[in-house]
Order: structure tokens, then sequence, then C-alpha cells
């Protein structure tokens, strides 16, 4: 069931890569919601994954960029202008990556060639990319534009290693442009912290599976899926949601306010004994 | 413009007042989204407000209610599932009075039977909700629940008194509930901390005038309206934002993440001398 | 090894009952860096503990009293000026109890005269402990107030039930009282949010050694002892940390900011199978 | 009055360049309470200002180093540890430039390669600090690492620019670095959030007097004085504080927990007419 809330708006939608990444379920949403978008991911993704074939089936045209390339932004902002028959609404920034984590040195032996390469990929691309859009004007006033990031930037999850950082910097780029792009165009800033998400990029993440499950245990509502997320885009991307800006909007199922839940202390304790008194009663549960 | 985000929803709406009331607010907005609803006020508001006058215009019944008493909220949520034909699936929680505000005691030289009143009204009135609907199986699964709140829970503003205190009070109790209403019946509870707005119950507040200008400058995108504010609620109550739970969402033109604005500044250093180094050059605007 | 750091000043600690409480330990220290303290608690906690005892040891006047009475405080201010020579430069509210708890009534079932209990005992009356203070002149300017927390005020743990909002309403207090506090008397207010400790109170939470384990296990400096957070209290009992307040404080091996240890993992994930690929190799560790 | 508290205790302090240091104010009273160090800073800083003088005062031998260079940095850790006499205790970390600022870019202008020197200079200098000292066991065991850092990394100030960005990656670096060396080694690594201090690095900020202005009527204490930084600073090097780790402490006379003060407001509606109600009463001061 639709609700025509993008009816009329324009996005472009970064990081799609097969059916699998949560920019992909963004992108069917939005153009089911009434939208018309462009999307846009590295020449290399466009070989490995299949965006052609999300172009096709959502009428939307491809434009490939290396979104640290400021160059290539201005290509994307001003053909999808071109495109789309003015300046977007909306923009998802669905773009992360580590080359430590694909070579696995630890966060105590960093490669600073890559670190900064992690930076410039996951964070720095988005002030690149809202710099360029506010000096082209190819963000329509009252404009929203998401990008994604993970409870990592606030909390230490061994293995997640530099992206960890990467996340923080990105969420406080979030904050500080949205100030001046809020101030002077009523653009609104925001990233959405999505519980762990078993799509092509979270795979590289070291014992991934285990700290799904963690996840989804410690989580009342259990991990929020690709889908749910593509949804909760949809809704920043409304005009439903015109006065929320710089925030780092937490969409995974409660993880973030949680301790210990007693599903997840129950996997944690299986092998312990149980808590007993001086009698050996067992205390409370 | 609407969108049927909560059609065949039911819902109960309490802490409507008037037209400047956010929760009158949101019972317009969720009847137009396609929700049936029932409203809920202390008889004293019955009496000062307008209340009946939104009934007729919604269709929706009145259920007057001390949400301090549990015996009166049992009935507001059996009567609102005879009246709507079932459990329902959002309620607003928009209550909130302090007496020592009222009687102008300032935090200082608190009345410690008043400070149980304000803790009473304004926060543990959200427990005593939930946990009548949740023995009453009256929140339906996958429900949703919004508490308003106000960024004083976080940061102390002169004059706010015992409410911050209070919806402290209040936000802890959306996780602590949320977690157990989450994991047993899918139903999220978040909170929605809002811009000052001048509504009756703001109106209370010290400088409140004053103080809305500073947060309306301060803000990039101005201060979040009580329709604006509507707005978020049905999202929050919608089925896009499933996975959302135990959250403070900040509704404020950006207000949280500020520090320190232009405008701001501006207005806040009017008379005073600009910066200048030794040969008397103003430095940096 | 002592360094004189409370030389000369007084102080009250509310709270200590035996040897493994918090503020006994704070007591000892404090007398070790040169203070001199009154002790107070409640009549039962008198009766049940080893208070006596202590008071001895450390040549400190013990006064009975119920915290949650405006009365019996100011007998405790009233008397500790007398018994030390002038107003106190710092104070020690440890002080926490649910009857829910006692009575396992879980959280959606609580009962609202034992909430209100809770409450008072452990939040409202730190309020009074500083509105009295305040009135009688009881604590000097450039003092110093602590009062231990713990992190379910932010993040929920099961089974820890109201004593979380309990612990968030306490952590407000202290905000909105240091803003008072502190612009008319350089008064600092913070609390300390201390790992969980083996303490008479500490053993009340359901499934308390599991749960220490994990918090162990998580931190990477394995839980902090009452010993230690009777050091950290010191310091921000002396004059070095002048311009600290309104501030929670973890005092916890750095488990607030950790989202996952590989420690802590690797006991989760004992019984799951490694994360393997299509061929059936391990990834990744 | 000192207190001992590093007596015996090796340490390294960057970043001091003249007497409005705050890192030049650690420095003495780290030496003050008995610990002997090095200084470091880069070859420019050390023609700028008055390091000689402040190592021949201390008897601290100064290496120069850029601390964006690994090369570097294994120097001034090896010359370190040869001329104290083995691994160091404490390290401060007191870095910060922005190139952008320094040439007036906007934050909606930046020069990316500018950008890159700013993160490279005021956060990656912390990682590649920790990392070659973990690799050559330059920190000892239960060793204490502190880097000064400012509220903006959590709220945005018109003008602080992009070292909001760094100082956010900087605080992240803190904890990621934080799990790893504490749960190998025990060293603790957090980072201090001072007042806007009048140091030569402060004065670059954009209308900074009157910035600090605010902060001081905001803050209940008033902002935090270098020296009272440098107090703070050792007590977080002391033994007192070793199970405080990744967090980031405010040290700002309570200004991040507040939203607004009467002594602020009060300058900042100087010119406004007070709130008045239909009579033309004024309303509650």
């Amino acid at each position: 069931m639709t609700h025509n809330l993008l009816q009329g708006k324009r996005g472009i939608i970064f990081g799609a890569l097969n059916e699998q990444s949560i920019a992909w379920k963004v992108a069917v949403k939005a153009v089911e919601e009434g939208a018309v978008i462009t999307l846009s991911n590295t020449p290399m993704a466009l070989r490995m994954g299949q965006l052609d074939e999300l172009g096709r089936q959502l009428n939307a045209p491809i434009i490939p960029a290396d979104a640290t390339s400021v160059d290539d932004l201005e290509r994307v902002f001003t053909e999808s202008m071109e495109k789309l028959g003015g300046p977007v609404d909306f923009l998802l920034h669905s773009i992360g990556m580590s080359p430590n984590v694909r070579k696995r040195r630890t966060y105590d032996n960093l490669d600073y060639g890559m670190l900064s390469k992690t930076l410039d990929i996951s964070a720095v691309s988005f002030h690149k990319m809202l710099q360029v859009a506010k000096r082209l004007g190819a963000i329509a006033d009252y404009g929203s534009v998401v990008a994604l990031t993970y409870v990592a930037a606030q909390r230490t999850f061994f293995g997640y290693n530099d992206m960890a950082d990467a996340k923080s910097l990105l969420e406080s780029i979030a904050r500080s442009f949205g100030y001046i792009y809020g101030r002077e165009h009523h653009v609104r800033i925001n990233t959405i912290s999505q519980s762990p998400t078993p799509t092509t990029a979270g795979n590289g993440i070291k014992e991934m599976e285990h700290l799904m499950d963690f996840a989804n245990k410690m989580s009342p509502l259990g991990n929020a899926t690709a889908d749910e997320c593509a949804d909760y885009c949809v809704v920043m991307f409304s005009d439903l949601t015109r006065k929320v800006t710089m925030q780092n909007l937490f969409h995974d199922g409660g993880f973030s306010s949680m301790g210990m839940s007693l599903r997840a202390m129950n996997q944690y304790s299986k092998d312990m004994k149980p808590y007993e008194d001086e009698n050996g009663n067992i205390i409370y549960g």
C-alpha cells in the first residue's frame, strides 16, 4: 500500500548495488511513493552489481560517479537536474568502505593512506555532495537529505574498526552542514542509524552473524530490515517531517536504548550457573 | 493533502484542550489520515476548553478521565475499545502540569506535595496508561505510543523548574516500558521533544516569549509549530516507522543540535562592542 | 598513599551500611585525605549494618535520618555544622531502594504507592537534601555534591525495573539544582555512574551475577570496584575539579562507550557455529 | 598547594606554545605534582612560541615533531623513554588547527585539501600517537591519555567550521582506541571538553569574545580557565581515576548541561519588551 508521500518530488539515490542494498529498497519505495529519481554509484559498483536492472525497472537514469570526486558529483547534480526537470527534493547517501577492514588490518595497525580513504569515501563524500549541491542550487528549498550510519559512531564494536570513526565524522558533517543549509534554504539533513543489516557491505564486518544475533536479541522489536529502513527514509523525505534536522535517528528496534535484555542474557549465560544463595536456592529467576 | 497513513486505525488522544493544543492538531490530522479516535482529558479541562466542539467535528467520543487515576484510565480504554470496535493502534500522551510553576515557587523552594503532583500528572500518568492498557489488551500488536516532551529533560532552562525533572522521568518511562511492550507485543513507545510552542500550557513558563525568540533564532529551520508536530506524530503512528522505539525524537528545527547560531548571537551581542585587534581593526565579522 | 586532597574540609556521607557499601569506602578515604565527616543513614540501616563501627573508626558522629523527611535532613545539617564546626564542603548521596523490586513486581505490574516510595527514597531525597542545605547555608561556597547512579538511567536493563526511572529523575535533579546552586554559591553537583558493584543494595537486582560478568567482559578495564569509586568521589570533592558541574560521570571501565567487545562476544557466541561462506570456510575470525 | 599526585610518573605534553596554552599549564602542574616530562610541538611552534623557556623552567627536554608524521612521533616516544628512563604514564594531546578557518573559508566553501589537513592535524594525529606508542611499548600499563576537545563536536557553533568535525573524529578515536589499549594494557583514554579559553588557538574562532561571554553567562560556574583545566588533567593522569575511560568529560562550568540561564537571557533580551498579558501587565518576571 502506497501513500503518495513523494508525489511530484525529485531525488537522487547514492549507493545502491544490488537487491540487498538499503539504497536499492529506498529507490524502489521512493518511486512507488510518486518520486522520479536518478541513481548513482561508482563505475566499479556498476559493473559488480545490478544497478542497470534497477534503473530500467524504475525508469531512473544512472549516473556513474566516484563520490569522492567533486567533478563527478557536479556531473551527477547537473545531469539529475536536467533529466528530472529541476533541483531535487531529496538525497540519500548510502556510501561507506574501509580499505583497512578489507585488508583485515586491526585498529591498532591502521595504514594511514587507507584511513584517509575510509574517511574520504565514507564521510567527506557527504560534505562534497552537499557543498556541490548548494553551489549549484541542486537541492530545492525545503529539501531533505539522509545519510545512513551505525551506532558504532557512539559505542565501540570490536572489528568495526575505522568505520566507527568515519561514521562519527559523517554524523558531525550532517550537523554542521545542516545548520547552514537549513538557515539558508530550509534544507534538512539527518542521519539514520540502522540496525546491522545483511547487505554486501555489512558482510565485511568481523563476526557479523553473531553480532546480528546479539543486536536482534537485545532489541525488543528485533533488528530493523532494509525494507523497513526504506520506509523510514521515505518518511524523512516527505513533507511530514519538515522540522526535523541535524538529528541522528536510530532505526534499530530499540537496540540503542538497551543495556541488557532478558533474551540476550539467556544466550549469554547459557553455560553459567544460576545465581544461588548460601542455601543453594536459585535467586529470582 | 492527506495520505491515508492511518486508514483503518484506532487511536486515543489524551490532552487536547483548545485549538492551540498540539493534541488537538494531532486529533484532527489523525482523523484526516483515516483513523477513528476517542478523546480524553480531565473534567476540569473539559469545562475550560473546547473539547466538545472537537468531538463533534471529528465524530470522536469524549471520555473524561483524570490520567493519574487507574480507575479512570481503565474506563478510557474499555470504552474506547467498545466505541472504536477493538484495541487501539495508537495513543498520544500530551499531559503536563506543575503546581509549583503555577504557584511561582522557585526550584530551590519546592513544595514536595506539589512536586509529587507534578511527577504524577506529567510522568507517572504515562506509566499508568501503559500498564492499564497492557493488562486490558487495549493496544493492538504493532501499535504505536507517543508522549510529548521538551529538551529541558536534557538541559536546564531557568524557570522550567520541576517540569524538567518530570520530563526526564517521562522519557525514562518511555524507554523502560518500551522494552517490555516491544518484546511482548511489538508496541513501540517514543517521545517527541517539541520546540517551545505557544499553547495554553506553554504560557505558564517564565519569560516564555523571549525563550521562544531565542529558540527560533537558534534553530536553523525556526521553531516547529503545533501543526508540524501533528504531522510528525502521524508519521510515528503510521506503519512506516515500525522499528523505531525507545527513542526521544527532537522535532525542533535543529535547536537540540545547536550551540550558537549567527542569528542568535547577533541579538545577544547587539550592545556589545565588536572584537577588535590591537590596532582597532574588527576581526572577522 | 594519601594526598591530603580534602585537608581541612568537612563532609557528610549518606548511605553507608557495611564494608561492602561504596559510601563506606568513600567515608574512609575522605578521612584519610584529611576531611572530618558525619555519617547518616536510616534508623533501620543503623540496626542492620555496622555504621557504629565505622563511626568509631573514623571518629565521625552518626546522625540517624530518614532522607525522605525534611525535618530529619534539617537535623542532619544542623548537627553536622555544629559538630564539624561549620558548613560542609562535600556531600555524598548514596541512597536507593525500590519496594517494587523487593516485592518482585515486574515493571508492567508496578504498585503505584511503591513507585512513589522508590522515587521519593532514591531521587526526591536528593532534592530535599539540597533544598534544606541551601536554606540553612549548610554547604560552603565552592562545595561539591555527588550522587551515585547507574547507566540504567540511559539504557534499559531487564530487571532493574523502576530504579531506572528513579535514577533518571536523580540525574535530572542534579542538573536542575546544579544550575541554581552553582550560580549562587559556586556549589557543583554531579552524579557518578558506577559499574554494577556487589553491595548489599546491588544484590537485589535480578540475575546480578551474570550481569556483572557481562559488564566486566564488555568493559576494557573491567568493572570498577567500590574502592576505585571512592577514589573518584574524593577527586570530585577536591579543589581540582571546581568547574565540573551538572555532569553524569561514568566510572565503569568503559562500559558506557561499548557496543560489543570481543570478550563478551566470545561468551555470547560460545555455542553458536562460526560464520562460514558457501564453501564452508570460516570467515574472518 | 600540591598533592604529589604524579609522584614518580613520566609524561609527554604535546601542544604547549606559550603561557596562554592549556598544555603549558598542564606541563607546569604535572611537574609540580611530581612528574618528569618531555615537551613536544612543531618546529614552527617552537620558533613562534616560548617553549624553550618552559623547558628550562621545568627541566623538561623538548622534542620537536610534526604530530602528523609517524616518523617524528616515533622519535618523540623513543627519545622520551630514553630521557625519562622508561615508558610514560601519561600523555596530553592538545593539538588542533584548521587551514580553512585561517583562510576564512566558510563551511559551505571548504577546500578539501585543507579539510584533509584539519582532520590530519587535529584528529588523526591522535591515532598516530597511540598506534606508535602501542607498537613501541611507550605507554606503561595503567597509563592515562587525555586529548582536549570542545562541545562543538556535539552541537554546532557558527564559525567553528570544520574544527567541529575534527573534534568529533578526535573523540571517536579516543573511544575506538580506548577499547583496544584498555583491554590489552589497562591504558585509559579520555577527552576533556573545555570551555572556550582565550588561548592563541582559540582566538582564531569568529567572534570569539562574544561567544566567550555567552558561554560564561550560560555556565552557572562561569567558564573554566586554562589553570583549572590543568588541574583536571592532573586528576585524570593520577591513579585516582583508573577506571574512567572512553569518556568525553565536560569541564565547562556547566555549559554543556544548560539550555538557557537567566543571566544569558537578560543579555539576550535587553532590548526586547517584556511579555505582557492583554491588560498590559508584565507576566512573571
